[in-house]
């Protein structure tokens, strides 16, 4: 199935037009659509089943040993998709909010007013429940999304689409103000890339090509979400039962996600003390070391690690570790191979303390926690749309006010500039 | 001259290691560095009009009735951009302020604090006295600047950089802080806009066919400043004397500018008082006016406007006239003509006031006064690097609270994500 320029640009004068209506929509309106959305999902439990049943099909039948997990539905995870409708209903309405507002020398009265971002395109992979989250949280914050889902979940997020909106739409919910591209043709995508004149940003969720292709190609403001080359750095004066406790956190608890530890930074003064232990933790929760020359010897059954490893993210059961002289040779390391993501400091030393969280530059810097903790929901902003790698426009966890802009109002009685 | 890949490369690792200085300086450090940069552009005014000079004869020598005011220096707009440099001086450091903060139920405090955005590319054209303005602006929010200027003011550029920088570094300024592109080629600003990893965001100042190619070709995050199609609406319960003189405010005071009028739209209910006396008042103003059908025989000697003005953006001393039959005609007709920019109505009825208002999606929405207020100095923010026209990031004028980004400082004592 091929997508031509038109039917693309149909959906995006559908969604422009629908975003309108969507900024008018009170919280009440946007609650009500988003119940009987979690309604629908749960009473069409069975459709949705049997979509995903045929994606699944077609995926193995291409690779007999293809992956399905994060594919695949079942009824655990249709009652999650409905909850998490329920708890977007449950936040407060970030629209309308008085960000700021003054009075002129003239006269002049002007209100800063949150307002949705207009139409947001989602450029995603895989897990068909993205469909619903962010269709969620873009209706909760006024906004209308294009929905670009990966090709292996196409029948089921076409399916999940449809129920949403038919369901949202008799209680309220403007036409176009959730639209999915029904096409796996990738040109798709790159025609929806040049669509400034309808969307407003684009958001893409995936790997680092589906990534660095948006940003290459986008005419459209773009956030990224992305790599997470996260390091903690145990300081000289640290609590090595904290530093252990942390680092073993950091690094395992999620290896798979943007802010797993995968770089472990070891003060010299500590180094003979400190390796040794946290080096069996990490290798008896699995972890593959690779040590820089100095530490080499403190971890038994460690490789050296070589230059390609600092700069890289592996998501994966490995860490690399490095002795530094000072805090400031472990700034200036993350400064130079980090991805300004999550970083963290385990100390005792206030100055040290204070010198990594200055000259650190990342989304957040973390003093004597976990790198893990970089999360909407862990930082109680009650959902979360992805994690911002860049410094224009949000930073670090986005949820549904980093989904807004805002607006001018300026009230007068007849001023004219002179 | 041409520029390669590894000159330019070069510079934006420069830049990159300055942003890290910069933003561990205080107001004061930067104060100091900015005042010494205003007395060495006073003191070497002789040697920038000799450059100045050079740029002229250079321009003039192509096409000889090329224009010059906007290139020309002299001793006045010499004095006035030492002016500048001490007017930012006295402006509030952005960098350090805490923006929000918070305790999570686990305990972790978390503070979120203002930084710089870090690497800030700069592309504009003509006038020098931007090449002065933009970096003082970019150094008092912390930035690093990369400044690309037009052709024409080649010699102008490398002079007054050369000037504030050698005064800059003398009292603290950081070595690459302050950067131009010290060729004309236009090859060089394709080489910038792909360095995102040394470059955050990019700022074109300049006409639209600037702006689209930064938009199309960057792959760093564009703040797009850009194109003011504005509206007056004058609602049936309208003060016509308070219409008169903000329409022709709007119009007339800087035809040239973004936040201009370029449409006035009418209420039927008033067009036969009103467009009289507003004609005349515009014409004799030296307005051209191209009237709809029905606006067109209560404007003497005004042309008939045809489709293709009512998306245009003049920058000249023309407008077009339109009678429409309600406030929602007028939502709907600025929805779908308008740039979002600066749009105004003049009424009396609150009712109208609030459709307006809510219906209109742009950046600065005015009640009863002119749409040539959107401007970072009359808004109060004290200096403007330019006006935003997209909804990601910054809205409408950017002063220096929008040079920043901001970044979460995360506070335990152990705590790990269960």
């Amino acid at each position: 199935m091929t997508t031509t320029i038109s039917e693309l640009q149909e959906k995006a004068v559908r969604a422009r037009a629908a975003a309108a209506q969507l900024a008018a929509l009170t919280r009440a309106d946007k609650d009500r659509i988003l119940v009987a959305m979690a309604k629908a999902i749960e009473a069409n439990a069975a459709e949705i089943l049997a979509a995903n049943a045929s994606d699944v099909e077609n995926v193995t039948q291409k690779k007999s040993n293809a992956p399905v997990d994060r594919l695949l539905l079942n009824e655990k995870r249709i009652a999650e998709m409905a909850a998490a409708l329920r708890h977007v209903a449950a936040l407060t309405d970030p629209v309308g909010e008085v960000l700021d507002g003054w009075r002129l020398p003239n006269g002049l009265e002007i209100t800063k007013v949150r307002v949705p971002l207009g139409v947001i395109g989602i450029i995603y992979e895989s897990r068909p429940n993205v469909t619903v989250d962010a269709a969620a949280l873009c209706l909760k914050s006024g906004n209308a999304t294009i929905l670009r889902g990966g090709s292996d979940a196409i029948l089921s997020n076409i399916c999940l689409v449809k129920i949403i909106t038919e369901a949202g739409e008799k209680v309220g919910l403007p036409a176009g103000a959730i639209q999915l591209i029904e096409t796996t043709d990738r040109a798709a995508v790159g025609l929806l890339m040049q669509m400034d004149k309808y969307i407003d940003v684009l958001i893409p969720r995936g790997g680092h090509d589906l990534i660095q292709r948006v940003k290459r190609e986008a005419r459209i403001p773009v956030i990224e979400t992305g790599e997470g080359n996260c390091h903690v750095y145990v300081d000289a004066s640290a609590d090595l039962d904290m530093a252990e406790r942390v680092t073993v956190n950091a690094k395992c608890s999620r290896p798979s996600v943007c802010n797993a530890a995968e770089k472990l930074l070891v003060h010299q003064a500590i180094a003979a003390e400190f390796l040794p232990r946290v080096g069996k933790a990490l290798q008896d929760a699995g972890v593959e070391l690779r040590a820089c020359e100095r530490s080499l010897p403190y971890l038994k059954g460690a490789v050296a690690a070589t230059e390609e490893d600092w700069p890289t993210e592996y998501l994966a059961m490995i860490m690399a570790v490095k002795v530094v002289d000072s805090v400031e040779e472990a700034v200036a390391h993350i400064s130079r191979y980090g991805t300004r993501h999550s970083d963290a400091i385990i100390t005792r030393d206030f100055t040290a303390a204070q010198c990594f969280t200055h000259g650190v530059d990342s989304a957040a810097v973390y003093v004597n926690t976990s790198t893990r903790f970089t999360d909407g929901g862990e930082f109680g902003f009650g959902a979360e749309i992805g994690i911002s790698n860049q410094k224009l426009h949000a930073r670090g966890p986005m949820g549904l006010a980093e989904l807004t802009s805002y607006k001018y109002i300026v009230v007068g009685e007849g001023q004219i500039r002179g």
